[in-house]
């Protein structure tokens, strides 16, 4: 059987199949949707045995993992571990959606569904290489697959399933696909990712809202006294003031620095991408790239407090609140930003007020080693399946699992995505380009020939270790 | 019949009809109960013509007013026009109420529902103090009652109608029992109200809301942006920071500071009755009182943008807004409020975003002349029905109503209000306590009789109207 014909021929049946995955809401982070997460980590473990892994669902504290494996390459071939997550972001504002979020349709080549490349579909076409190899009576590498139901609301729990299960998942790669391409036709390998450190701060006043007329300029107002705090935070350029924030920011080399530059960045496709704010902004000193990629940053999520309906209301709200997160790059720490974070807003929170601050989640920042044999494996998939060779990236948001499990196994973690930066993946209308859903197919199922092609041995892999570039 | 007799034992029924008025939702801000608004003014309409007044329902461009007239007190004796409105504040957040807002119940003699204190009840008072009268054979003067139903969205609506029905609403005095008393037991009249410009900026970025860590850094986050946009508006201190916002500031005579210390304040009720926030808080070379009575200020009434909801969610909003409402003193003006805050805010917006500043809605601050013999007639009703003699005070809140028909009709208006502090007019679990209402209908009732102690000639009306003191 030819790989790449038969994935060619089943391109509709692999949308078919994932457009029933999508229908699944599997969003993490309400509690009314947790059936929905079990619905959706039983239709990967349904699949998963059908293809002949063995498949269970590892129950966590919060949603549980799914975890297979096809190890009949024998111990003398490498192992893969592919990574993907079955969660998906909430949807509102819901009255923004061109089509509802789970009910998948195509226009113009594109599946929208919630989830579409946010990561449903690049779990999905994981399988369908999978699936194809298997047909082929392959493939030439063990495979194990972790899908887990967190990395939305931060991935809490896997730190904690990976040390427990630390032996069952060894391998000598974990391959990712949930970050961008740099653009369409453009195969990207993703190098680095900011790490996130989600914070609430709840400002309270008096015990209910206050008519606006018979106490206003004599009380102090909860949404006045959060809008002060939230704008000493960060100056108008986009520099976080929090003191020592930037202490342990990583200098991008030289090198990279030039290779930022080479990238082919246009400021109007990037605004398109970006839905076409009035203009580009944020610290000057640094490239565009360069402010996503290797600068943190820190930005209101959400922000809420009084009246929000129709018309006015004169009211002195008793309580305003927000949510803001910092994205963080190496060598910063979820942690050390929590705690500065944490001792500025109270330092600079007024005595009229009760102002409270709590960390929700966070998730460090990651760098691979680009001069790994499966890095480079992974280019010549890609550079087959596009026919051209990838660009190598960073991205600017976060997937905490990747510096976990670089950690816990002492193995590269690669990313090797194929969604585009202008699909809303935590957005309305999120959307999946199918050529490059396809497409991810085919890498996918070339990047186990290119891995069996170099088994590194323990040992080289313990050198590794120690090169310089790697995250910690 | 003993008018003092019949109200006392008329108490009980008094509430049951209140009752039956306050089950009406007639929040005037909200399309969906324009019905309610309707069946209230029905209400109205259907006990002052039960109560031989002649009454009918006039439309507006808005909602209704509903005017009634009693002339048979005879051309000789003087007309007085009672003022109120049927309308109320919208409920939300409605899980804060203890009981439902529009199913009324008496806990430890107050009167809980929406409406009760602000205005309903201080309308129902007047019709049945004008009741008791109309048993007596009186009452001694002319009555004419004006309630309309937009005065919780800026009675915009109103002036027109004044405009129009000139000639039938003259009258000599014009008495709004809308106002708070000082405090319990402190019969008070209120000679002061502050104005109002109530204004909506709407902040704008992408076309839809981004990953935060796909763009944050390197686009504007326009709920950042609103943040540093509010915090510029106010000091840490309450002063305003908009240019010119102080010039037409009227300051207090030294002898109404001097009263103002005079009044039995005490910082630790005042802190009860704004139910507790951590301090007092404002321009610090005033008296809490003089913040609130003759200091404008400037309120975030609502905030909103980005993720709401439970847990997280790492976007970057597309949009962010706030409702932001500056309370004015004599002798600055709504307009000229909205045009200095529109033109600095415009000023400080970054261009990194898109900034859209509306005025909603806005009503002049007013005084009353307090040497008029209505006034004086007033402070004779209160201290009979109260014991004591009333104190003069003013009122941080705004009645738009009260400027706009004092400069119309050429008459000194009168706030005689029965409301407490502490009564959460705009709040949940608004209430009124039922012993101010029953004196309140005892001195409607004694008012009219004061009024007929003394007509002023239309000579000495005309030289009023150039008293110093007079809002204009």
């Amino acid at each position: 059987m030819n790989l790449t014909t038969y994935i060619a021929e089943n391109r509709q049946r692999y949308v078919d199949e994932l457009v029933q995955f999508l229908r699944i809401p599997s969003i993490s982070s309400r509690a009314e949707n947790r059936p929905d997460m079990l619905r959706a980590a039983e239709f990967l473990r349904a699949e998963m045995d059908r293809l002949g892994m063995k498949v269970g669902i590892f129950p966590t504290a919060g949603h549980p993992v799914v975890f297979g494996e096809w190890l009949e390459a024998g111990p003398g071939a490498p192992t893969v571990l592919v990574y993907g997550h079955y969660d998906v972001q909430p949807v509102d504002p819901l009255e923004l959606w061109t089509s509802p979020p789970f009910e998948p349709v195509v226009r113009d080549g594109n599946l929208y569904a919630r989830g579409s490349v946010d990561d449903k579909g690049q779990v999905w076409l994981h399988l369908k290489a999978f699936e194809a190899w298997r047909l082929a009576g392959g493939p030439p590498v063990n495979v194990k697959m972790l899908f887990e139901g967190e990395e939305e609301v931060g991935s809490e729990n896997l730190g904690p399933f990976l040390e427990k299960e630390r032996a069952r998942l060894a391998a000598d790669s974990v391959v990712v696909s949930d970050s961008p391409m740099f653009g369409n036709d453009i195969p990207s390998i993703c190098y680095g990712l900011r790490g996130l450190m989600y914070m609430q701060v709840d400002v309270e006043g008096a015990a209910g809202d206050l008519h606006s007329g018979s106490f206003g300029g004599a009380v102090d107002n909860p949404a006045n006294a959060l809008c002060h705090i939230v704008a000493q935070l960060k100056d108008a350029d986009g520099k976080v003031r929090i003191p020592g924030f930037y202490d342990r920011v990583r200098k991008l080399s030289a090198r990279e620095r030039r290779e930022v530059r080479r990238l082919p960045f246009t400021m109007k496709e990037f605004l398109k991408s970006a839905g076409n704010p009035p203009r580009a902004w944020g610290e000057k000193r640094f490239h565009v790239l360069e402010r996503i990629w290797a600068r943190p940053t820190l930005e209101v999520n959400g922000i809420w407090g009084g009246y929000q309906g129709e018309g006015a209301k004169t009211v002195l709200p008793a309580r305003a609140g927000a949510k803001i997160s910092m994205r963080l790059v190496p060598d910063q720490t979820p942690e050390e930003a929590a705690r500065k974070f944490t001792a500025f807003v109270k330092k600079i929170a007024p005595r009229s007020v009760k102002v409270t601050v709590r960390a929700l989640h966070g998730g460090s920042p990651f760098l691979c080693p680009t001069d790994a044999p499966e890095f480079q494996a992974t280019e010549r998939a890609l550079t087959r399946a596009f026919g051209r060779k990838p660009v190598l990236i960073r991205e600017g948001g976060s997937i905490p699992f990747t510096a976990t499990i670089q950690e816990a196994l002492g193995v590269p973690v690669i990313l090797m995505g194929f969604g585009l930066p202008d699909e809303n993946s935590h957005a309305p209308n999120e959307r999946l380009d199918l050529e490059n859903y396809q497409r991810g197919v085919l890498s996918a199922a070339y990047l186990y020939e290119e891995l069996a092609k170099r088994a590194p041995a323990p040992a080289q892999r313990k050198a590794r270790r120690k090169a310089p570039g790697r995250s910690r």
